[in-house]
């Protein structure tokens, strides 16, 4: 039997405008899409993160083209269904993972589990969540933090002021801080502010240089104080074995790997090489963010602040507590849609 | 070639009188030893853990009923004389993972590599420690809190006020909260009080029932939302399998478990049960936290605070910013010892 795909174009607005080392935006365009098989529907979604280069539009116009493939599949497991879209949409890895998340949530409702049963694991293992302050005046970082009281953020940095905000952030908060640099420094820069990081006890520090600055990386590698955890420099599968003596760990975010199909191997590879595991979203609902939580018992670090950054989100069966996030108990990803711009 | 033992009986003066749910204590007894291996010294310490039952006066009076087959062990690596401890000091294991340390201490030196090294990993990858709040008055807890800005603090419960704590201390501090039950509550009891914890961000609790409460502990792990860490129900190697499906990680010490080398292979067979690895240290100086923390890059949450809350310390080498510790460079163990009772 196959699919029937439905889609919808989404604006997720953020409660603030959102600013990392690369620029600023107000909005989230967001694909929200349903795969429905026998009756069950299956959700996924994929966040348009523009340096990636990849648009709503072209994920629609991919889809559009395709629609007679994506549906005619005699569907029997998610893995199968991932290598049969992997090699129907070769350019377009964050379609793929939509539709992935979206086979997972069905198998989950056929097979009457959640998804983190499904992998043997219990939401009581996963970790804290971080929750993400944007670059922005020291005023209005701590004002955020101040809004939403918090165990553990990420602080994203990457301007000439990186560490005259991070010891005012200090001085105000206790929290735990991770620093995401979003490729923000030079090799030199780098080598200066991590061990003041370290003064400051940040727990890690994501991306500190260019995503190609390999050689630069393995000379921070060997000196850094700190646990460095590849995101830019770590897209997918094949990049996972290139990060092993460049950086810590690896940060797996469904979107740029194309799913939780290829997420699941990645998880496994970066254990044999000894590399911790970073679960991150992107700027996505809870749709997108659900998958990630689901597979977070797996994870060391878990990144999936995504809806709490949002003004409106378009789902609901996430639970936030504190830094701690679960999902339902429900089949699948255990999530309703409530609200898209349909 | 063999080993020339010295030993010295410490009592390491608290910062603050340390209440647990067993009783308050001043002082930490605590037995410094060193092997001395053609020149080279290795340090290993055993704090005495009054609920373990073993007296400095005890780990003393075996050291000198045995001290020529201690002496008499012609030395290679520190397994097999930890083998050959086990076997000559069978009811004394704080003793056996004080000298088991002090010859890991000699090993790194003859190899002229830190601990950490020898086993291919990096202090970068260390956990955060969490810095240890005894059970007081809600104001003492607060007023230590603020003495030691930190941000992981593991908060000693096990009363009828608890909850009442839990939520004055949420009120005053957003770093993350860890919980040591230490055995204080009954089953019902935890029911009642881990979703209550949930809500207040708690990233794990600590040994919440009796250590033999199987039984209990079973129907508490299939319902908790937030990861048990078995401590007192997981002293040695024997019972890491026995934790399965009761808990969801054991914390590794080495007194109780008698040294590194038992250690290494709980490490192993927890990660091989799908455990999460907690370190921890008792009431003990940066001698024998030194030993944790070389081990620390393997472990997933770190409790390593023990030279914070002392007065006085009897050793060198480790390194406290704000969470993150760090050992020297230094071969073995990387310490010095500079002042001890002799």
């Amino acid at each position: 039997m196959g699919f029937n795909i439905q889609y919808w174009h989404n604006h997720l607005k953020f409660r603030h405008p959102f600013t990392i080392s690369k620029g600023t935006k107000t909005h989230q365009p967001s694909l929200l899409v349903t795969l429905n098989f026998a009756g069950i529907p299956g959700y996924g979604e994929a966040p348009a993160i523009s340096y990636y280069d990849i648009t709503v539009e072209q994920m629609i116009a991919d889809i559009q083209r395709k629609k007679n493939f994506l549906e005619k599949f005699s569907f029997t497991h998610p893995d199968r269904y991932w290598h049969y879209l992997h090699h129907l949409l070769p350019g377009n890895p964050f379609l793929v993972a939509a539709l992935d998340i979206a086979a997972w949530d069905i198998y989950g409702k056929l097979k009457s589990r959640p998804l983190f049963q499904l992998w043997d694991t219990t939401m009581a293992t996963a970790p804290l969540t971080d929750y993400t302050i944007g670059i922005d005046s020291v005023e209005k970082m701590l004002a955020k933090m101040e809004e939403r009281p918090w165990p553990v953020y990420k602080i994203k940095l990457g301007t000439k002021e990186d560490m005259v905000v991070m010891e005012q952030l200090r001085k105000h908060s206790n929290a735990v801080f991770r620093v995401d640099a979003n490729a923000g420094w030079t090799l030199a820069e780098a080598l200066d502010i991590l061990p003041q990081l370290q003064q400051l006890g940040v727990e890690l520090v994501e991306q500190p240089l260019a995503k190609d600055n390999w050689e630069g990386m393995k000379i921070l590698y060997e000196r850094s104080p700190l646990p460095l955890i590849a995101d830019e420099s770590c897209v997918g599968e094949e990049d996972v074995k290139k990060c092993l003596n460049h950086f810590h760990g690896i940060n797996i975010k469904l979107t740029k790997c194309s799913g939780i199909t290829p997420a699941l191997r990645m998880i496994t590879e970066a254990r044999q090489l000894g590399l911790k595991v970073m679960l991150g979203c992107m700027n996505e609902s809870t749709v997108g963010t659900a998958a990630i939580v689901h597979l977070a018992p797996q994870a060391d670090y878990l990144d999936a602040d995504g809806p709490l950054l949002l003004e409106e989100d378009i789902a609901e069966g996430l639970r936030y507590d504190f830094g701690k996030v679960t999902t339902t108990e429900a089949p699948g990803l255990g999530i309703n849609v409530v609200n898209s711009e349909w």
